[in-house]
């Protein structure tokens, strides 16, 4: 990556990226794909370290992008071949089975003077699909290792990332201009980076972050299942519960292609979950007071672990 | 109960409880039993209402007692017997297989001008253990629906009680000015009231209490037990696998009696839990995507009960 001038369809551009400096991020134009959660947090983020000259919100909803521009978390919209044609860095965060053909069409339009970045929760099949594209050093896989229950741009958070991981997979593949680009915008929004290949990175994702949400959606289930007594449920709900079920609100447009893509890694520890629910039953049901504390010692080894 | 004085003991003390009147409280001596998260916060908040002219701690452990002290939790600690004689309130928080012996050894020792209360996570047990005890109506059953994962004194919070459910149970059971004062010390701690008896209180306990924490407890063994890389967990940890197994930091001591007394309610919807998780399984084992999907929004319908 240089900084000479590029000819992209009419227009003449110059890339503002010079590696591991991001001074030349106040002139980047950014578009972000899909204008949710992810994508507008990290929009936010970019506005307020100055990181962006104008942000272009490419999405499927009137509405999203509508309401994207009444939060001020783009400039305007656009089709997307408009928007990478002006672009000098794309993000993309959108449900993970549109990911793979978004990021191989946009990747389709871009020269090596961009920057295609993703933001989806798994990444093996997105590696693997792209792994033989011509431009593929010009993208970065990313996971910000952030999240809340909620979607779409109302719910972006200012300070959405800080002190959280963010896995970059594959870095080999890409640029290396490309790469600390990204690093360094993703540790300025405070976090910090984790190297994994894709295959890897799906593993973790299955233990620490699918296999809670899909526990949350069953506790859900199982208490509305129960509890007959809806008024019971919001007249009683304590702290306890309200966290353990608090990613059951989560969106199933958005999760059940991450469970989908990652099917194997989340069966596995779906199975050994199961396997350890039964130990608390097999526990209870031999009233053995002194298995039931064990198998809760052990899981408070979690202390050590995370503050 | 009335205001006439009353021989305990060497004593002579006069209940300064009248019926739905708490003007009385800023005299009353009040013990805590237990010397804890639920106590710690409970005697914390009778404090910055102007509740009571002195607080005495009961513990079995020097060091909470030391650090109640020091908090400002308790202003002395003394022998269960010596506590109880001067005490006009006194409040029950211990683990709940030791609630039962405990709260019938406070209530050999009072007399009808003593209001006993307790605050455990399950009532069933101790309502039936209690129901013959002459001085029944002096006691009153109650749960504050409010917990953390930590536990000891220095867990206690301040304003912890706000906003959430208190069941009371058996009022019937209990003499109406105690009921009384008691309900009107929650709620000017800011919760309300519901009232249960002992057999429909653990029920909804079991669904919406004492699974969640049996869920976080096995989320962290699956996690621990699949994740072999603590690092990983450490580093890769985001909010939403933080907020399913937070509960799993809970105190053993405190858990294993509250599943053992209310077992057969917890296995009831354990069992309906890992059926729940059979469901997610199966739609991934057999890729049903469109059953994967309807699982997840079945389970968004919490959102309509919880905010």
């Amino acid at each position: 990556m240089n900084l000479v001038g590029l000819k992209v369809g009419e227009e003449t551009r110059t890339s503002p990226f010079t590696a591991g400096d991001l001074a030349g991020m106040k002139d980047a134009v950014v578009t972000i794909v899909g204008v949710g959660l992810i994508s507008g947090s990290f929009a936010i983020a970019l506005r307020d370290k100055g990181f962006a000259k104008k942000i272009i919100g490419v999405g499927r909803s009137d509405g999203s992008i509508q309401k994207a521009k009444e939060l001020g978390i783009i400039d305007e919209a656009m089709a997307l071949e408009d928007a990478v044609k002006q672009s000098d860095f794309i993000y993309v965060a959108i449900p993970v089975d549109a990911t793979v053909p978004m990021v191989q069409k946009v990747m389709d339009l871009v020269s090596d003077q961009q920057i295609v970045v993703d933001a989806g929760s798994t990444k093996n099949v997105l590696c693997a699909a792209l792994s033989t594209h011509p431009m593929r050093k010009q993208f970065v896989a990313t996971h910000p290792m952030w999240g809340t229950e909620n979607s779409g741009p109302e719910a972006a958070v200012r300070g959405a990332f800080e002190g959280r991981a963010c896995v970059i997979c594959e870095k080999a593949s890409s640029d290396a201009t490309a790469v600390s680009i990204v690093e360094n915008i993703y540790k300025a929004l405070g976090m910090h980076i984790v190297y994994m290949d894709g295959y890897s990175h799906d593993i973790h994702a299955a233990y620490i972050s699918h296999i809670s949400h899909i526990t949350s959606f069953a506790l859900a289930n199982t208490v509305l299942e129960k509890e007959k007594e809806e008024d019971a449920i919001f007249e009683l709900a304590g702290g306890g519960f309200e966290s353990t079920v608090r990613l059951a609100k989560s969106n199933p447009a958005m999760w059940a292609p991450i469970f989908m893509q990652n099917r194997e890694n989340v069966l596995d520890v779906l199975n050994e979950h199961i396997s350890q629910l039964r130990k608390f039953k097999a526990s209870l049901e031999k009233e053995n007071l002194q298995y039931l504390t064990e198998l809760m010692e052990n899981a408070n080894k979690i202390k050590r672990i995370l503050k």
